[in-house]
């Protein structure tokens, strides 16, 4: 009890995207991640499964969607709920995170494997939110189509949002992705 | 000349297929879809670079969507234009080839490597799609929105398409999908 530090896992992460920056990821090593930590290798593998895991180890993130879809008042339109869902998620995961999430960015991007990693996250997230919306009664192709478009508005806001240099909060980038997907749709005959 | 079949690459693909379904993508060899095709291994090597390439052979389709973008009228709203371009890829790639796109995807399902293969070709439309919009002079963002949605609406019917067991063509479901999303964004304020 005395030993354990209630920051492990933050000073792991942050040890791990540092070394992976400076050295690249595929030339860092647990031991190298722990020593910069100053941690036990026991203490890494008590957090994540292997050094992928810091990158996404946010394993939870589908799930955490399925619930709020799955929560929500049943009386909700899917619009509604799904923009709650997305600034919600905006808040809480990401809005306080934006250097670290560069950084990530940029090591995923340098890597085949990693960047294969993103793209099926991705494809599970997508999954569950369509299974949860499936479960209110939605039509199944209506459901598939609004999780696939709500991921492709939260991954290409957060693109913009890590792109920009200066401080819009993400959730506005959000709301404009969201307007601007609806003007699209209401202006042409479809 | 005299040797020379012009369906070649077709029977290479059917017997491919064949094959994979029977035995497995992993099992098979190039030296056995060649046999079965009746041709030779200099001949499956003039059409596909592997096996792999079988199944991922359609390589121009980001091209061809990128030259569809490209090519329309400067005038033209983006969702007029989405839309046509969704109903021409319908017809011209998909409509006549269900059986086959069936079998396809049986096989890619059952294979990991497959089914990550299939979603890099889908972050390379996506990433076509939006290059292609965004040099039409649309807001960035809004490019990369419009790119995912309907590589989104184009997947997500194909599945329904396939899924369906009866004969409702495929651009017809397109068509309701984007029905669909339009409704949604609609009758919810964002």
């Amino acid at each position: 009890m005395g030993r354990w530090q209630p920051d492990a896992r933050e000073r792991l992460e942050q040890a791990a995207l540092d070394l992976f920056v400076e050295q690249g990821f595929a030339e860092t090593t647990v031991p190298q991640i722990t020593a910069r930590a100053g941690l036990t290798t026991r203490t890494f593998y008590r957090h994540f499964a292997d050094k992928r895991e810091v990158l996404f180890g946010d394993e939870e993130i589908p799930v955490a969607a399925a619930r709020m879809i799955t929560e929500a008042p049943t009386d909700l339109p899917p619009m509604t709920l799904l923009t709650g869902a997305l600034e919600a998620f905006a808040h809480t995961r990401f809005e306080h995170r934006r250097a670290d999430l560069r950084r990530r960015r940029d090591i995923i991007r340098s890597d085949e494997g990693l960047t294969e990693r993103e793209l099926r996250k991705r494809a599970m997230l997508s999954e569950a939110a369509r299974a949860a919306l499936s479960e209110r009664g939605l039509d199944p192709t209506v459901a598939a189509l609004l999780a696939e478009m709500c991921v492709a508005v939260m991954y290409v806001s957060v693109q913009a949002w890590l792109d920009g240099d200066d401080d819009r909060p993400l959730v506005e980038i959000l709301r404009s992705a969201l307007t601007a997907l609806r003007r699209e749709f209401v202006s042409a005959p479809c």
